[in-house]
């Protein structure tokens, strides 16, 4: 892959990456689409990260289809498919690790503490592998999106970082490879994420400004359908993370829900 | 400086960087030297790295003289020199660290404990900003060479570093910046740390392998002389830095000795 990217950069080429976990959705393939528009070396790594997953998270169990996933990504005219092996990624004696503190020790961080050292980790080995120009991520992972913007800025990786909009179920449901988790019951309730966050820009329509009242009525309303267990609801400055008391200029509302015993995420800018 | 690199490489030519803390001597110029032959566009960084000075440790006080630094980086035609402020390697709202952890925890790391992750953050970001193909360190800080080619190795840098034989003076005392803090008196100590290794290498030669007295011998050898107080003699793998108990192959003698309040470290492999 150095090879290869060395030869695309001396070619004057842009290389584009779209870094997956593989289990390819709609979500993804409107990434991939993205990218081909922005570059002619257009790269799609499949690599379900180990170490980005807790002793006690779903990584043995992460849906899986490198078949399915390398024939989707053909037909977008990808032009190569990087699925690297755990073992050549975290080879014996791996000991180098890349984290990005204030920003990782926040929402998702606090109930999965080392998840983003994995996704910074390994995100910065595939910059280094890929050598793209360009790298796209999900708006849908905010909170990683901005990660890694944070850490592109602070190792001074010459790359730009896109985010792209989340890709939704015609009933507004985040797409996600974990929803393939889901039993038909707790499929019913999922789309109530999204919901909430509608609902709470709604209230912000209304003048209802106080966070604490549209995080107390957004759990409310969650916690109305059946086997929904909130991580967490959290109103806070897009650029910090810090969480805010008013929603006075744009304002990342985002949450975590367990629906049985499957975690999902959704997020949405609150805009007064 | 990404433009400089990006344009370099688009010519495809050789990127070779020598990184160095400044206040230049002749060590440093013998890798500037080494990588003049090595490529066509030859950077020579100069940054006091503050990450890597500890809090009770000698940032302030430590040598400078830029101007100096440049006309001697000149005289060996090296391309540019690259002499970041520490705001701009390090502006506000900076959190994201490169730490290389097993490595980082021996030897030098014992009483510098937050010393190495300083060292691979900042060279991981001239990495970034640099875009070397070759990256040349000396020998003398032998630690930190093997912590970067395992950073190099883990995080998949396209980079090739090379090891650069430790420079001299004619007593054998190894040049060193901070050799200048040295009183007359110290200055007559500081040969003792090479005289220790070459002692250690001719006991090896006598048939002694115990590393127990090889390290008893070499203590009281130094702490025989003036105003010496002995951090750390250590004789280990020269891949992991594990101690070992005999020198059976290539062993990795390395001592840190304070000589007044100035600390001072030199190495050998020992030959059985």
């Amino acid at each position: 892959m150095h090879a290869v990217a060395s030869a695309s950069r001396l070619k004057g080429q842009t290389i584009v990456l779209v870094p997956t976990m593989g289990f390819l959705h709609e979500g993804h393939l409107s990434l991939v689409r993205q990218g081909r528009k922005l570059g002619n070396q257009l790269i799609v790594s499949i690599f379900v990260n180990p170490t980005q997953f807790g002793p006690n998270e779903d990584f043995e169990d992460y849906p899986r289809d490198f078949n399915r996933d390398v024939q989707m990504v053909a037909q977008e005219n990808a032009d190569i498919v990087f699925a690297p092996e755990a073992a050549d990624i975290y080879p014996a004696n791996f000991q180098t690790f890349v984290n990005t503190t204030n920003l990782s020790n926040k929402l998702c961080g606090l109930s999965r503490p080392s998840h983003f050292k994995g996704v910074t980790t390994v995100v910065a080995k595939l910059f280094n592998i890929v050598q793209p120009h360009i790298a796209i991520f999900g708006k849908k992972d905010f909170q990683q999106l901005i990660i890694i913007r944070q850490m592109v800025c602070d190792l001074n990786f010459d790359i730009k970082i896109i985010g792209a909009a989340t890709f939704r179920e015609s009933d507004g449901l985040a797409m996600s490879s974990r929803n393939t988790y889901l039993s038909q019951r707790q499929r019913s309730s999922a789309p109530a994420l999204y919901q909430a966050l509608l609902n709470a820009q709604k209230m912000v329509n209304a003048n209802i400004k106080k966070t604490s009242t549209l995080i107390q009525k957004t759990t409310q309303f969650i916690e109305a359908r059946p086997e929904t267990q909130i991580d967490y609801i959290a109103i806070c400055d897009p650029r910090t993370l810090e969480d805010l008391k008013l929603v006075k200029q744009p304002a990342l509302m985002a949450l975590a829900v367990k629906i049985g015993r499957t975690r999902l995420i959704d997020n949405m800018i609150l805009t007064p």
